[in-house]
């Protein structure tokens, strides 16, 4: 870890409420004191921003998910921007390991709100100058912004992990959980040089209940499933059972955000999962550390990659490998 | 109570989750059925809309307190009219019967944000034609909007109160609980023609305790304390508390939103206020119905509003006299 | 097909250069007569419209593919555009059945533009009220607009026409050339009830060429690859003769968009496609005009839309089922 | 008065046609000259601003107060700020010492405009990116523009004043001379250590002229009517002989802003008020000069503002004291 | 002059102060009131506006010349449009006789503003919905806007008046007064089956004084001189002059907007010019009254256009032709 | 031409299609190399930008004439625009040589649109945020745009040709072609101290042919014509076969703006204009190398162009007289 002070005083960062412990890593990475601000939430529920020191002028980086409470966590992030913006910022750059609301970004049916849209135009309208965001639920969501936004990928680390990992030496299957993962799938598949499958959920008949087929060779073999997000944990729990009765050997889940909302903690220990690799995009409370929960950090990534941008630099050098940072 | 059906189908009313009661009323004055849409909150925090009927080419109206849990109320809402946005609603006609976050509608210190206007930008940014309010903190938000805003006041409707009660027979004084309410008290007492006081508080010295000091006349007097929402009743009880110390008869006090929060119940039960006025712009929940507190209904005010809107007839007469209704 | 003249004057229905016999089947179906527009490309490239009768009040449909030549009828459609906004038209209402540079909706790599999204702002900012679209690359394009985009589906034609096809008895796969398009091929699936498989094209090891390696059961059955678009029928191609290698009896192929360009004519021929089923989305060039090509027109299906928009009636019919007119 | 010459050539200072000889004052205390400007009227009314001097990639800031003829001088910012703009100024940033339209900053009455709002869009539309203000009429006139507002305080200048004069040894108070502006007076009484009063007009009885009630303790003191401006000085003169026949020993009279249209000079000189103390945000022409009136420069306020934002240091020092700066 | 009522009482026309008499033949000759609007100025130069009756949801019409004192007429005009769009006017259609500013449309030498373009963004920001305009002084200023504009021209009301003139039998010719006018003189004279003529100013050395070169043949003429206003008639009557010695027998002048300011009464009157025919864009005050200007009326043709705007009819037929309208 | 290295690399210059040969020269003159970008045209017509080196932070000019194909070039231009904007460049400037659809900057017509103001807001909303062009068709098009413009001229560079050649020794006219260009022709005329003549072409009677009338004195004279622009040269020959006829000895033309397309070669080659004087705004294909053209080069001026805007200091100098470079 970076010990040595940051050379520019114009690079400011700041940590909001939702994952602190991250944003404390970063600012150690980059090698800055997080910026001085409170944030009081009054019992009538409205939340005040106080910036307590000068901020006029400076770059600062905002960092904060939009995880549970979600809508707490994007006012916070919104009035943090009006702040920033009325006191003379010179640029508003947000950064959001995890960005809520990511799902809803097409209507599925009529009549449905585009609320992952909504939110990136409330983000722009406050006043943010740059996104600095961790795989978006799709990269469409890159154009739901006029901004420049840079966005880093989790599966590098998530192949980090397993590569170093002796459990790789043959044998293994990246599994998609659902159709619209598999290029996701593919992705980790390429990184660690290991074939695909895919579950089909389909429902054989009208008024029958919906089985879990996969498509694809998983008998006899170790099967890592990849979601970007593990949310109840109801999908990949079934996904892993199906797995298991089809003769994997071994199941694995990865994810680059652990929403972990309701009953997913339970569901994981209950699963046959034997690990659930995450990072730590989103903040892990106490009571969400199960011992099958593996964290992989993306501090240095993040640090990096505001290094690269406060000095206009190139920041696709993170994109372009497997990203590895020598100490 | 109108019982006949509205004669425009075009109009159609919704309640989002903050104050579904007042949303039935409104809907019962103006003769429609409150529109079918459901509002569902995740585990992992995120609300989901579903609008469940045609909204093409309709005027809309949604009905919506931006009141405790505020964050999740505005999101609600914002998320609403992007869905009625993207579903073709001819207008879209925000009813926010309390607006949270007025407070923050200037910057008292240095760095603060002006939350108020950020809201307001959101809503406006968000897709919605026009507002109807009631009560905003100052009369200047009417201004954070460059789309049309109809502003209703709630002084008439406690006045009302207060005038169909004999307690007002003589020796009222109506007191403002500090400097910045004196105009809407100097209102409340022309509507029941009394004179007013005002609580200055005040630091006699450095570091000596704030007293309440008092100007103006309540010797003898039963006084009216009036402020546009009560928070936390701070403020209130020990303006009551000087009053009666001042040689004040009785105290009331009244307002137009009941935020209510934290120890705010507790407070006004063990204070010596003998009843607190209220209008139910926030619903109250179970465990705030004080025996002290009496609610007075806005939903005729609105409900007259929403069809001199949507009528394009002038909503002025709701404010050139004391607003009555006769059924 | 309609022959009654629609009722409502104010609906107008205008083509462009781009599918001009769509346009014409669409107002026979709407029931009025397309409105007279001289559109006029000079020597020196620039495009020159005039709009031949009063559109004043009027509620305007522009019929337009943005299909070859791409950046010439996304031009004529925005000078359209501006013409009729300073025209007064009512509201103008854009018809995209084929939206060219779709595919690029993300920054795949450092320093991409995301050209949809650019797109999707020109029409917005030059004065268009509402989208009226038919299959985008990725359902996420939706929310490149704040305006009203309807949003129609080609699957359930395609299905249609293998429903009403004794092929269709049994043995039918059903397969997605790539990883993207695993959802697109479920809903066929779902629609003719038949299992999927996945051409999953992948590098074995470095500096060894790409394999079609196929995931899911083929052989034995007749093969339907399906894509939203067939541009020059490289990836198709090979995925036929993957699936012939691999046991498949006959291949068929269908696309909503078929763009066709370069050698994509040739190959189809060369290949061992036996069918290619397309919509009118995009016109075809006689010279396009392959006896392995089959039409199916969505004239119908638009033109229902157009009417329902008009008189502000759901839409959502037009997705809840398999999409059938009576005539 | 500071006489070296400032830095940085980037800091340009204009100064428009309303106030010249504050923004000499201003200039100087920076330590520059006056950028060149030419500022015509033409006999058909029209403006025309010409710099004859390069602004490309400088800081500039405009002194402009919009005062009497409040229309032209208005117009004439925003000419100004649309020549800076289209010449490539880096920074356009309005120095407005008294804002004009101030009071018209909400809809008292059915469709009145918000021309207080109105204006801060105009400024903003034009091209302005930060304004530098003095006492609004209302805070919230802040929150009327979403570029960066800095707001500076007359009262603590005013309270200066008081400070530094022997006649407040003993037996003061201050008095608002309305509902609206007790705030105001009990800022100026916490910074001379004075109680309040208020002027109360009301009128006892339908079809009985208004008096002047006054609520607080006057008899035998010394009084001090503030406001944040003097207009046509018809309610101060009022409330001036209202503090007389109450009792008051001397009555004084100060504001930030010396309106004083109409027959305010006459109003002044024949009232009982000894002293009526302002500041020069406005420039008070020759006939205005009356004797009564003591003038307080805001010239190092602002320049000590000026310097702060162009280096990027904090303004709020300039609030959390009384304001005085050592030469 | 009409005199039956127009039928839709949702067609409403204001008049603001630059030209009340000609509001009133354009309401006379709709067959409307004037609708009940007070326009105040205060002692201080700001003005207040009053809507004295509902204009909720009717199309508004402002008939507002940006004329002498231009810029009190222009915030007039703007505090208007502001008032209406928060009162819910359902269209604001700002009907501008003549268009000051009008000549600054263009950059001329550095760091000019273009205070056309920024008034037209004025008028555009404060929430109008339409321009109809008449004759600005360059076609190009259509274009400054992107709401519609219908530009109505004055030309063929001017040859109309030489038409209905026996002058015109034989011997004439239109001459422009400069380089930049010589577009409109060829129309006028096109109206009038005449040649044209050019006044070419220019200095035949440096330091030697310019002179009226004319290009083309005027000896033994009658001319008339065009021009889209008449400022300060200083070029008009030097070109007058300059006729006269090339050998005109008799010399008119006419032009759309009479500004006539400064010295310009004095200037025609001392001229050898014996008639200048002008409109009543412009309402000219008593002591402009010169026998020698002739007033033809704007107000049938833009009565005309209103109600043909209002009923969603073609405007064009209005320029089609010499424009006669048939009582 | 300059051959030391421009000594900030935050200055980068991108040539995009329309015009290599210019951009290269451009370069050249600055002292930096061309930034690599590839742009590539599908079969399908669509166009895909690669920008292959960081650009971050980089104040970025690109060089794009929309000549023809038009439209390509515009959306070329329009997406890199794009690209620059979301890979974080610190400011996108672009240069345009030659600005088509600049002939639409009004209506002419009813129901016409105003391509030139939509181009222009393409452009600005795509995100550049200045513009350097070169004699636009008409100087208002400056205000069709909000962000910087500079606007160079090209007829010093025309007359710096005459001026440089023995032919200018007596009897010179500069003619304009039609009425629109007169004072083109009068600025021309100036830097070489020639009288002015002027082609109005005119129908005598209804039905009867056009004539080419001159209006001026050309007899006996060698006759320059001027134009911003040569299209199709059908009106510039015709006017040169008109002079001839009136007894020019010879005749000239020159313009900035060579689009030269359908039979404008054919025309000029068979025409009795002796020579073509062009700038290279525009690129000329191999086929449009007649001899009769004779090129003049803007590089100079827009490298000058650059340099100053890059380094702050004030581009008039090069308006301020006819522009030379010593090199």
């Amino acid at each position: 870890m970076t010990t040595e002070h940051y050379k520019d005083p114009k690079l400011k960062i700041f940590s909001l409420s939702s994952n602190r412990p991250l944003a404390e890593k970063i600012a150690a990475e980059v090698g800055v004191e997080l910026g001085i601000v409170s944030s009081t939430q009054f019992s009538d529920g409205e939340i005040k921003i106080n910036i307590d020191e000068s901020i006029r002028g400076a770059h600062v980086y905002i960092i904060q998910s939009t995880s549970f409470p979600v809508n707490d966590h994007l006012m916070e992030l919104l009035i943090m921007i009006d702040a920033l913006k009325r006191a003379s910022a010179k640029t508003i750059n947000v950064v959001i390991p995890y960005y809520g609301y990511a799902r809803q970004d097409r209507k599925a049916q009529s009549r449905e709100p585009i609320t992952s849209k909504l939110v990136a135009n409330m983000i722009t309208d406050a006043g943010a100058d740059r996104v600095l965001a961790l795989d978006f639920h799709a990269p469409q969501i890159q154009g739901f912004f006029d901004i420049p936004v840079d966005h880093l990928l989790g599966a590098p680390l998530l192949a980090n992990y397993f590569l170093d990992n002796e459990m790789l030496q043959n044998d293994i299957v990246v599994v998609s959980p659902d159709h619209g993962g598999v290029t996701r799938a593919r992705k980790l598949a390429e990184f660690i040089h290991a074939p695909i499958a895919i579950i089909d959920k389909r429902r054989p008949k009208a008024n029958v209940a919906e089985v879990m087929n996969i498509i694809g060779d998983v008998k006899g073999k170790k099967a890592i499933l990849i979601d970007d997000m593990i949310d109840t944990a109801g999908t990949i729990t079934l996904a892993a059972q199906a797995l298991q009765d089809a003769g994997a050997t071994a199941v694995y889940a990865c994810c680059t955000h652990a929403v972990l909302s309701g009953p997913a903690i339970e569901r994981l220990e209950n699963s046959i999962i034997q690990e659930v690799i995450v990072t730590d995009s989103i903040q892990l409370p106490e009571e969400k550390m199960s011992p099958k929960i593996v964290q992989v950090s993306v501090s240095q990534l993040i640090a990096e990659a505001i290094k690269r941008i406060h000095e206009n630099r190139s920041v696709s050098p993170l994109f372009q490998e497997k990203f590895t940072i020598i100490d």
